[in-house]
């Protein structure tokens, strides 16, 4: 049996706020037991929400934009080197069980984007839902948590559901 | 000197409006002797464009998400088989010179999220700009068109600004 | 109707008389009235290729590497960014309906790999086939022209019998 | 430190004794405490080298070419759905530390070729060396096994000389 994957999309360039709240979702994903994905590379919340789930003993799977690890975050498990720059976003939700996005830019965006597209359900964290979203949240298919603690229930009733 | 390539995206199920006001915007594309790109399929605002182009006597390049021409717009005059689903979306806009953005749902935003990214110019055509998005708006690299002669006007705009 | 696209593979880095080679295909391809393809670089092949069509008034496409067109040969008329490295040798084939194949490298081979596998057409030119295709040889999806000029024959024989 | 990633490739339909050969080969880099990557579909080379890891209490991630994981091995630990088909190739070849290929078709050449391009050590097992690639046997880069037992050897050479 595969182990539940919870993909964690965010900003590569964050506030140190942001960076300690990714950081403590990874803890709560790795404390869990699940399988965190993210994009791989060493920056904002991809950095640090590998850095606490590995500070919680968790396994962290990077899909990396590059063909070399030379940038990639120093707490992967593993990388997955594609090569396809931004087109490794949609790599990032299809592999992803349910998927947590915190805040960032237009990278971030085009997750949330791929994700609702292919079926994923959403929990937003720190940010709120876009209102061309709206349609998903009322279908339950976008969520909003208010802190690390309340998006891994979000994920654990998602995973629980599937 | 290769042509000015304008990037047309949008929903592949669209209303009749909508249909009509993308076939207008690809006639106009083309009388101004630019190519029209887009997603290829024979769908929506894909092959509405693809058509008035070709009936304005324009040439039209259409990246497929399929590893065949099977689903193909009839219009086209080149079909680039990429095999790679929706994440052939970076590649539309990555390739196209400018961005014309008509209603669509997510595929289209992923669009446009990749082509502000990536230092396009996009021209919504028909849907106002997301609130997210206003900082590209007011640098100017979000605009807001009222019918397919203000689009191309704005594209027109854009080129000579290159 | 779309016009023929033929595929020209080959090495980035050339001798002259293989530059030479994949510079007259290109010129007898456009003779033909046909769409030439190939991965769009300003480096060997690929840029011999291009500029032997355009001297003859054809129309070239190249497919990319790169995210943007620094890159590119000056002779393409349209260059399809891609962003996906070697990754998009698989999208060269795919949208060509018949590949030629000059002498290359490892990448080259990729090509004819991919070609082969996806129900292509190879010619190869100016390089001896795999033993490991011998297969695809005695089947007729494999052929091995002399020079230029018999390359164009067979591509001419393959499209009629699409 | 990230574990080290073993790729395995080879075809999709095999014989039985090649599928008993990779699932000893599995079995074996489970063994060494190595990551097994593959293609990740339920069928061939790709199933049975997931299955003597997971036999062995290995650890097995499996880069798909699918949307869904609905063609994916039962005994993969993490699956990557790339949504790009044979593009996926590449990748797997960029996330393998070195990459043994067992008999397979096409596909299978195109990780071999693939790997040698982007400087991955390959070790032939069950299969000779193409001639085109004698180049790349003679610089130590491209190896032979004569059975798992000794591929797995030639593994941990190469990890120990990264």
């Amino acid at each position: 049996m595969r182990k539940a994957v919870v993909g964690v999309m965010g900003g590569s360039s964050v506030s140190e706020s942001v960076y300690e709240m990714a950081r403590e979702l990874g803890r709560r994903i790795a404390e869990r037991g699940w399988v965190l994905l993210n994009g791989g590379r060493d920056q904002g919340v991809m950095a640090a929400s590998a850095k606490g789930a590995k500070e919680a003993g968790g396994f962290v799977v990077g899909i990396l934009p590059d063909k070399t690890d030379e940038r990639a975050a120093p707490d992967l498990d593993i990388a997955i080197m594609t090569a396809m720059g931004d087109g490794r976003n949609l790599i990032n939700v299809l592999s992803s069980d349910v998927v947590v996005a915190c805040p960032g830019a237009l990278g971030t965006l085009s997750e949330i984007t791929y994700a609702l597209k292919h079926e994923k359900t959403v929990i937003l964290l720190g940010r709120e839902p876009e209102p061309s979203f709206q349609h998903y949240a009322k279908r339950g298919q976008l969520l909003t948590a208010a802190n690390p603690e309340e998006a891994v229930e979000q994920v654990a009733s998602v995973l629980l559901n599937r």
